[in-house]
Formats: structure tokens, sequence, C-alpha cells
């Protein structure tokens, strides 16, 4: 899908940018680069690519999750052909914060390549993570840093500056070269009353913006959304009321397990209200000892209890903290609401809060797991009846404002899909950016910056990797393809045994079904098949040699009519041929 | 899902309901009996049969749309064995409206079971077209009725009462049997400014809300939403504004075939803002063509042109109506949106109105639709930006009003999940209907009322029948779980011939591997699979006998066990053995 349409990349918002022949600078100092490899027409692996003369920066290496037609792909991660070609020139990979669709793909990058990486303590801390469980720790460089810290790589002067987001220690960076500040939000919202402390650093933005910023590259997420987001705290006074209106039930809370702010909250209001916290969900689990390791969790002493402690007080006195707020399949919610789940039954003594909005797609899974808690007789709190959620990203207002403060030159709106990529295009040219200077790209764009105009300069490999198993990059659209297939109409497969001296049948052909039809209810359907298996060999007895993949085509044709004429489906045909 | 908990099928929402061997009433003739075959827990297939003494009567006939996890199916219609069992008991079937959740069932229902039909004209209209796809529309019987219209079926008296829907000619029902009134809305809002005239009849459900109504079923569809639901008129104001806003651009307006409603506001303001309609998908021009011979759709003459003829038009002068306001796959839109559609290309000339909100589970098809549209330079109007689209069900103040009006002994909540039903149940209680009178049903529950109190008295087969191809009922778990097997990881089928008499091998092994991996990457891979098939047979050699299944399952073990541990995938191994 995102690559479909690469003669977008590059197209201007306002206007046609002038093609890789055109001039627009005169000195080649006074150029910049930017390549994006993820991020663009879509949400998730998002990694961006700045070029100063020889040298390069990246910017993220996320994740994104299948979509619905990627049947069996488990991960997808940005292509990184373009870097391991250009691998000598890379300086460092800078993370703006710890969510997967910003470091998912960095194990599988540093897997090849040796690169550098700069992040805050807690982004850090949930990489190494990562690439232990992919044995990749001990070779890797991890370059600590904090907000308003610079790194100097090359021609690159990067300063890290503090934003409000989802997770705690989140950056955007501004990268000052010698042909100007570009500036990248990361993922952001403004927040005046956060969990975790300070506010956006929105002075330093505004410092930033008297120093004529060349390019600002925005978080699109929120775009369609009017208004501003609301603080994270606002959560925090909804516990407190559910909580309360909980009364002698059981909490069970599900929220995303890298939603540290939430689980801060969850904790005080549990401790001011007498409850114990347990925690069911690996990464739950995971994320709540990084945290609490760094210092970024504050959690009193005896809060917390095991799963299997639960019973050792009254429902009244416990919260449960799990993961499962996407309706995902495995997860502990949804185990819970299957009556699936290990330690907990779920029944109308529980009292559950989903802290989490359904992320498009997922509404439907999200809807199931509410309906069948329900059934069990718990009282089910979501999206539609309190605020028991508020985004991570920034609406409308605080985007308009970071545009205005900033006043860059050039605005590319990044993060999101076409839909809110152009709404976040409008947002700029609202607060004065010229229309002309508004670049909406694609994954697989490299535009070039000056300060005397943009242009596209070149289209980069920045498709999409299937990680399925351990095989990176080897299903691709055939292997789906026949995914597809046979999740649709199963197939049929049928196996003969063939003399290849005089073309010769010299068995009854074995037939077999899987995912088409009960094969007991259709035994007369296959022995027709068989019948025809025979008919078309025996058409193949007088050739002058054997030709198997002849044979094959037959039989995949006149089966294969067989079965939709019967029953109107098209399974997938199998012929073998056993040579003999 | 939905039989899951058939357990649930009689719990009250205030308290249990009495078991099967219960003794609430005295005679026989003052119960009666209403079983539920399909549309609670769910949206879709809305199906329910109601018995007075050993007469029978039931009330729409619909099918509901596959969910994600079932692969491959067609369509999905309620389970008719319970009818067909009693099948010279019914005396009829009354559709209250056109949708297919409330008629696709009918012409499976029909092809084996003669029952007598009534409903509206358009409704009618709409079946007749069904029944003739189906070649059945000679052998059934279909009855015309108005509303305030009364049919007489045995015991019971049947009052077609006039509803607003997004669709015309929408009934709610009141029953009247010896036992009391029943009143069943079907989907319905009420609009003060309908398209089609007239307000839902609610002086009739006012003055038999003086009549002591025994029971009142009633859509939950809406439930969950506060207020009202916005009259239809409002978007043809919308269109007016947008219309004008469209300046000289060619309008496409994207919204269900069935909504006649809408699709008469489109032609109302084309042909006041001088511009020609043209209807671009197979359903629309069907709906359409229906609607006009009825004389539900008023289109002045030379307003409507063929696709083919839109050339001759400037694009200010046009509109194009069009399906796939759920992102469908197949759909004009879709295909529009893919450059894909072989009248209509789509560029910045083009604006486009989504007149439909995603039905839950489409919002990603939808938003893809938006984006590919945008990405080709169309301006898209969509359901976050303006009032394009009104919901055709009641919202919790409309639902309450009924529920006050009618006063029913009895309430039931139908037409919904879980989460609809429940939230339903609380507006009833709080208009007064005492808690223990509202009943929370399942599908397949078969309750028994009378003036002294209600009892669940039976569970009815209610299952989910699928359609695929020609099949109904062919495709059961079995299959699906092959089918998603092979969707995730493909299949991996190995051919050998063996010799009956020694168990010996007496050909290099075949394999071929589909939805698995590239087949040439892995070409190692297979050929080690193939030596563990040489090698698993040859341990069979010293068997006294040939056992086919004892071989299968060790090619099927040993050789999974290779794919998992290379490729930390599970595909489905088809072993298959040709006797010599």
């Amino acid at each position: 899908m995102n690559n479909k349409n690469n003669d977008l990349a590059g197209v201007a918002y306002g206007q046609k940018l002038s093609g890789g022949s055109g001039k627009v600078n005169k000195g080649a100092a006074e150029k910049i680069k930017i390549a994006f490899l993820g991020g663009l027409n879509e949400v998730g692996k998002n990694m961006t690519l700045i070029t100063y003369g020889n040298q390069m920066l990246l910017i993220d290496c996320g994740l994104s999750f299948p979509e619905a037609d990627m049947l069996g792909v488990d991960l997808v991660i940005p292509d990184f052909s373009f870097i391991e070609r250009n691998a000598d020139k890379i300086l460092g990979i800078v993370i703006t914060h710890g969510h997967e669709d910003h470091i998912g793909g960095l194990p599988y990058l540093l897997k090849t390549l040796n690169i550098p990486v700069y992040s805050t303590k807690l982004t850090l801390g949930l990489i190494e993570g990562k690439l232990q469980e992919h044995k990749l720790l001990s070779k890797c460089e991890l370059n600590e840093i904090k907000p308003r810290d610079i790194i100097n790589l090359g021609p690159f002067n990067i300063e890290a500056i503090h934003v409000n987001h989802s997770i705690p220690d989140s950056l955007a960076l501004s990268i000052k070269t010698p042909a100007g500040i570009i500036i990248h939000t990361g993922d952001f919202k403004i927040d005046s009353t956060p969990i975790d402390g300070d506010i956006i650093d929105l002075p330093r933005l505004g410092a930033l913006g008297t120093q004529n910023v060349l390019c600002l590259l925005s978080d699109s997420t929120n775009a369609e959304n009017p208004g501003y987001t609301e603080s994270e705290s606002k959560v925090g006074e909804s516990f407190e009321s559910l909580f309360t209106k909980a009364g002698t039930r059981r909490l069970i809370i599900a929220s995303f397990a890298s939603n540290i702010h939430r689980i801060q909250q969850v904790i005080r209001v549990a401790h001011k209200l007498g409850r114990k916290v347990a925690l069911s969900g690996r990464s739950l689990e995971n994320v709540v000892g990084i945290s609490t390791d760094l210092g970024y969790l504050d959690i009193p002493d005896n809060l917390l209890i095991n799963m299997d402690e639960l019973n050792q007080y009254p429902d009244e006195k416990t919260v449960i903290i799990t993961t499962g707020s996407q309706g995902e399949p495995m997860s502990a919610l949804t185990r819970m609401a299957a009556s699936d789940h290990r330690k907990v039954r779920i029944g109308p003594n529980d009292f559950v809060i989903i802290s989490a909005n359904p992320i498009p797609g997922n509404e439907k899974t999200v809807g199931r797991v509410i309906n069948e808690l329900m059934k069990l007789g718990a009282q089910v709190v979501y999206e539609r009846m309190h605020e028991v959620h508020v985004s991570g990203h920034a609406c409308q207002e605080e985007l308009k404002l970071i545009i205005g403060m900033v006043k860059p030159k050039f605005f590319i709106p990044v993060h999101g899909e076409q839909k809110h990529l152009r709404r976040h295009a409008a947002l700029a040219e609202a607060v004065g950016v010229e229309k002309k200077n508004i670049l909406l790209v694609d994954n697989g764009a490299e535009v070039e910056l000056s300060k005397s105009g943009a242009r596209s300069i070149n289209t980069v490999p920045a498709g999409r990797i299937f990680v399925d198993g351990y095989g990176v990059g080897d299903v691709g659209n055939a292997v789906l393809r026949d995914r597809k297939h046979l999740s649709e109409d199963g197939l049929v497969a049928i196996s003969v045994a063939i003399d290849c001296g005089n073309n010769q049948l010299i068995s009854v052909p074995e037939i077999v079904t899987r995912g088409f039809v009960y094969a007991k209810e259709y035994e007369e359907l296959l022995d027709e098949a068989k019948d025809i298996a025979v008919d078309v060999i025996e058409r193949f007895e007088n050739s002058d040699y054997f030709d198997g993949n002849a044979i094959k085509n037959k039989l995949k044709d006149e089966i294969g009519n067989l079965m939709y004429e019967r029953t109107k489906r098209r399974p997938m045909i199998l012929p073998m041929i056993v040579e003999l």
C-alpha cells in the first residue's frame, strides 16, 4: 500500500517540487537531505535519515504490526537496504522514545550494522531488554542522554528536548547543521499537569523559533482532532471516582504495558484507597520492572502483590493491572473474558476499566472482550462512558501552537496516514507556513532542503519487510497470496504415481482436502476428482516424453473446474506426481 | 461466540428466572412463548419466534456478515432446525423492513419451507429480487400490508405500525394474543422531519400503552449513545452546503445502496443545483430500480445519466452516487481509490463525500479508502468532519420515550451486542420497568411470559450456519480451523509411493510448499525434509503389516519439528501415501 504511490514521494502540498535535475541552490554546503524510511502514510515503523554532505544521522527505528491482509506475519520493519548501502556514512541513531513504533526495529538493524544509539535512560532500558532477547546487547553501543544535552556527531549538533507523551523520557530533537536547523517533534502532546513532573520544553522550542528553523517535522497522529488533548492527570481523577464507585468489588484495569504514567496513577489511587495491586501480563511485569529499577515508577513498599496472593485479600482490597486493552487474542484480559485465565475468574464482583481507546482496526475485538466480560456479570467501564483514557498525541490547537512557535521555513507532517498528514498540512498553512513550503511526502522520498528551496532528489528503498518466525523478509507477496487463497477456500491435494517411461498411472490417485469441505460429506465429489485424474493421465499416455508440468496444469484446471462447478468455491489444487 | 454462553439464555437483568420446572401460571391459555433465533448478542441475522398454544409466528429472517475469524465464509444465517421441526405449526412470517439483517436469510428458509410472508410494498419488492435470484419466487406466497393494517393469523392479531428508519416502509409490530400484547419495534428512530413523509406512529404506540402491553422488544443498536438521533433531513442541509463548496469539481457520494432516503436527498440537491446524477454499483442500481418502480424514489426526468455519459458533461455538472462506504474490497468506491474502476479516474477535481459511518470493524478499511482517494488528489469529506451521515437507530432519549409510552410489563432489549442490551436494560429500569421484569436473553433462549411472571423454559438450536458458495452449513469449525492454520503458516505437502507388501519406499519423495516460505530460498530445508521422510519409512520396513496412518503421523511430527526448529513457523504438514 505504501509504496504503490511512490510518485507521491516529493509532492508538495502547495506545489510540485522541482525534479532531480532542477537547480535550486548554489553552495553544496548549504543543502541538507531528509529521507523517509517509514512512518509516512502509515502509523508505525517510524524511521528518518538525515544527510549532510557525506554524513548521515538516523532518527528512530520502529516496527509496525501487521495489517489484516498480512496473514501470519508477526511484525513489519523498515527496509534497511539503503542504510546498509551507506553504512560507513552513518554516525549514529537517536531514539525519541521507547514505544515499539520507534524502537521495535532496532534489533534487526543492529544485527548487521554497528551504529551507536543515543537516547534517554528509560528508552535505553527498554532497548536493552530487546537487545538482550536478540542476544545483541554486548555488541551494541548505547549512549544515555538527557533533555537539553547536546550530542555532536560530525556536522550534526543534536539537542534533546523534553516533550510530554504517553511514556516518560520522550524527546523532540533539534538538529543543527551548517545548512540550518531541523526540528523533529517525535511523538508529543502538551500536558500542563503531567505525571512525571515537567511540562514539554516550550521555552526551548520558542527560543529555537527565533533562529530561523529550516524545517519542522511534526507528529500528525491526532491532526484530525480539534482542540487540546486532555492532561494525563484527568485520568487519575476518573480513577479516584471509579475506585469509589467500585465499592466492595475487585478492580481490573487494562492499559498499554508501556503507559507508565497510567500505571503510576493506578498505583497512587490504589495506595490512597487501601487496595493492593497485582500485575497480570508478561510485558507489563517487564516494563514495570525496568521502570521501577530506573526510577520512573514510584511504588510504595508492600503495595504490589503476586497474582497468587490475590486470594489472601478480599476483592475490595485489590486491583489487577493487566494488558489486553486492544482485545489482543493472547492477552490477559482477553483470556479473562474467555474464562481462560489461569488465575482470574471473572464474575459479578468484578469492576473492569478499559483504560485505552481502541486503535483503529481493533474496535471489534475490543467490543468482543467487553461483551464477554459483561456476560460473566462484570461491570465494564470503557471509552464511551468516562474519561478513563487520554491520548499521548497533540490535537489541532497544540499542533498549531508548536508550528507557530517554531516558525519553520519548511514543514513536513510525519507519523500518520494520508488523512492525518493532509490535515496537519492544512493546520501549518493556517498558522502561516507558506503553502509551497509544506511538503507532503511518502516513505521512500528523499528531499533536499536549503534556504532557497526544496526539491525531491531521490527515491530510496523503503518497503515493508515482514518478520515471520525467524524469517526476515522471506515472506513476500507470493507467499501472502497463497495464504490468502488457502484461508478462503482451503486446498485439494491429489497425488499420483506415474511411470515416466510410458506416462502410465501405476496407482489409484490419493486425494486429500483441508479447509475446503467436510471430506465425509463430499466423498462422491472426491471420487469424481480421482476419475478425472485417471482420465487426464490416460490422455498423456500417447505422448513421446514425460511432461510433469503439463500433467499438473491439466489436473489443476480440470479438478479446479469440477470443484467450482459443484461447490462454487475455488480451493487451491495441489497436484503431486511421484515419478517412478 | 453466541452460543458459548447459552447458560445466559434466560438470565433476567434483575433476577434469575425460574427454571423449566417452576410453575408460574395457572391457565395454559394465558401463556405466550418467545424464542430468539438470532439478533441477540450480535448485530445481524435477526429472527424471533412467537408461540401461543400450538401455533407459531415468525418475525424477520436476517443474515449477518462473517466476522474476521470466519475465513472464506460468504454469509451467516440462523439455524432453522427448530423451525423445520415445527413447520406445521407456523402460520406466517412478518418482516419489519428490507435490510439484509432482516430479510437476507429468507431465501434459505423458503427453499425448504412454505411459509406465507407478510410485509410492506418496498420490503416485498426487495424480497422478490432475492427470491428471483434463488429461483424461488414462483413458489412463495408474499402478502402486502400497510401501516395500521391488521393481519389475523390464528391466535395472533398483528398490527403494522409505521416507524422511521434508514429505509422506507419500516414497521414495528403489535401482536395481540389471548395472553396479552407483544410489541416488537423492529429497527427504528424518531424523525420529526423524515424524507418520506410520516413521523413514526407515536399516537398508535401511545394508545397501545394504555392496554397493558405484556412485553416490549426494542432495538438496542444505539443504546450506548446519549440524546436523540438527528433527523435524516439534516444530511440534506449538509449536502447542499457541500455541493456549493465543491464548486467546479465533480461530486462522488458513497452511501449504503439501501439508504433510499439518502439517495433521494442527493437527487433533490443535484436537481436543484443543476447536476446530473450517475449510479455506480450493481446493488445500488438494483435498489434504485425497485424503489423507483414502486414509487419510493422521486427522480426528475432526465436527471439520471449513465456512467458512460459522464464524459459528456463538465465535472461541475455531475454527481456520482456509489457504494463502498464501508471500504468493501470489491465495491465501486474502493476500486476508484485503487485506480481500478473501469469508468472513473479520481483526481484533484473530485470532491468525495462518504455519507456513512464505519460499522465497527470497518474503520481500517474505510480509512484506507480515504487515504488512497486523498493520495490521488481528491478532497474527501467523511464522518469526523461534517454532518454527512445520521444513524437510522434511536438513541437513549428516544428509547426511553418508547418504553415510557408503551409501558410494558416485561421488557426485552433485542438487536445488539451484550453491551448494547445491558445499556438498554438500564434505560428501561430508569423509566420505571421493574428490574425483575427486564429480561436479558441470548440467542437460543425461549421464555414464557404471562401476566403473573416470566420463566425460561427451553433452549432451542440457534447457532450460526455458514454459507460458503453453494454450501449451507457444510463449513464448520474443523474446516475453519484448517483455514486459519493454512492462513498463518501455509503448508508442506509430501508425497511418497510405498509398496504395501513390504513397506518399502519405491520413489524419491515429492515435496511441495504453499504459503510457507519462498521455496527457492529454502531448497536445502526441503531436501532435509525428504531425507527425514526416507528415514521415517525405512524405520517401518520391518513392520509385519502396512499402517499408512502410523507412517503419516510420524511424517507429520518429524517434518513439523524440523520446520519449526528452522523457521519458528508451524506449517500444516500434509503427508500423502500412494500405495502400490
